[in-house]
């Protein structure tokens, strides 16, 4: 008697206010043989650089209203014109095949995620939120990236702190500390969801 | 505004059937600042060197049945004449306390562990079966171990088989490799455990 254990891909999903740290940690984690990134459709413009289907899927207005209407995004939102939103084909089919796959996502889009009315897709998601140690730290974060004027600042504040508030609907609470802190507290979460045992199908 | 999170403690419950390595993983856990063991109650003669209150408490036969009696015992079990058992007070204390408590424990006090009706208890249960990575393994490993008889191999490893089935029932599976492999994973799981928003209480 052999034991085999396969399991089931997991749906990272992981949110935070801007300026706590998320993109810097996501950015250390670099995906390999261990996750996938999920990539995005946008009816936005590529930049100079983009690549389509690494960074973006890039699709014309019409393809993806035509998708939308047929209910084919997992989560989906317009921001300044442009669409965006996640094909739920795709990540049901890595989740099958046993790839982790991790999507970096607003509240809102996290709601919807947790809203799919797919059991498989349910049942795969672990939900992160990444908090500001504070509403004081992340203010000196953000005026230290230098990339917002003041009123610029405060309005992510009054944005970060209303954000905050969803932690509770996060399977995890990651407060974020240095990038090294964050990224231990980030990998032990990733490898402690793999280890569930309702994860697991015995082969 | 400062967020502060204080968290409720964890109780680790920890089973294995013989030889999956979980003694030689818990000796290389080391508790420290980091949890504690919890401490169970015997009516067993104290060995030499074992000291009360580390080891075991030693009760008397009579404190111990009173103890019983009053279901003070979050469980309790005979073993070749002895009685042992682990007093919910104390875990409860400590768990209040933020203090996160291990138990080494086989499937059976595991599992009247969880039918506890103490809300607090069952909230805080973090449950890890250790499997080991195979039977032939398994038998590999008793008979270098050297402790036992062929046939006393041949009983641990039919009873072995029987607790194994036992895995569905934990929330994590941890299959069996190197220490230094076990150690990490465990250590993940635990540390994963501390990030649940459910465990955690805003200051």
């Amino acid at each position: 008697m052999k034991l085999e254990f396969r399991r089931r891909g997991i749906l990272f999903v992981v949110s935070a206010p801007s300026g706590a740290g998320k993109s810097t940690l996501l950015n250390a984690l670099r995906p390999g043989a261990d996750f996938v990134y999920s990539v995005s459709c946008t009816t936005r413009v590529p930049r100079p650089g983009e690549i389509d289907g690494e960074d973006y899927h890039f699709l014309s207005a019409e393809d993806f209203a035509r998708k939308l209407a047929a209910a084919e995004f997992l989560e989906s939102a317009e921001v300044h014109g442009n669409h965006y939103g996640t094909l739920r084909a795709v990540v049901s089919e890595q989740l099958a095949a046993g790839v982790d796959v991790l999507i970096d996502i607003d509240v809102q889009g996290a709601r919807q995620i947790r809203g799919d009315a797919r059991t498989d897709i349910r049942a795969s998601i672990a939900d992160i939120f990444i908090m500001p140690p504070s509403l004081d730290e992340l203010r000196h974060r953000l005026v230290k990236r230098g990339t917002e004027t003041p009123e610029q600042i405060e309005v992510r504040l009054t944005n970060a702190a209303t954000e905050m508030e969803a932690w509770r609907d996060y399977r995890y609470t990651l407060v974020s500390g240095s990038v090294e802190e964050d990224l231990q507290k980030f990998r032990a979460i990733m490898r402690a969801e793999r280890y569930l045992s309702r994860r697991m199908i015995l082969a």
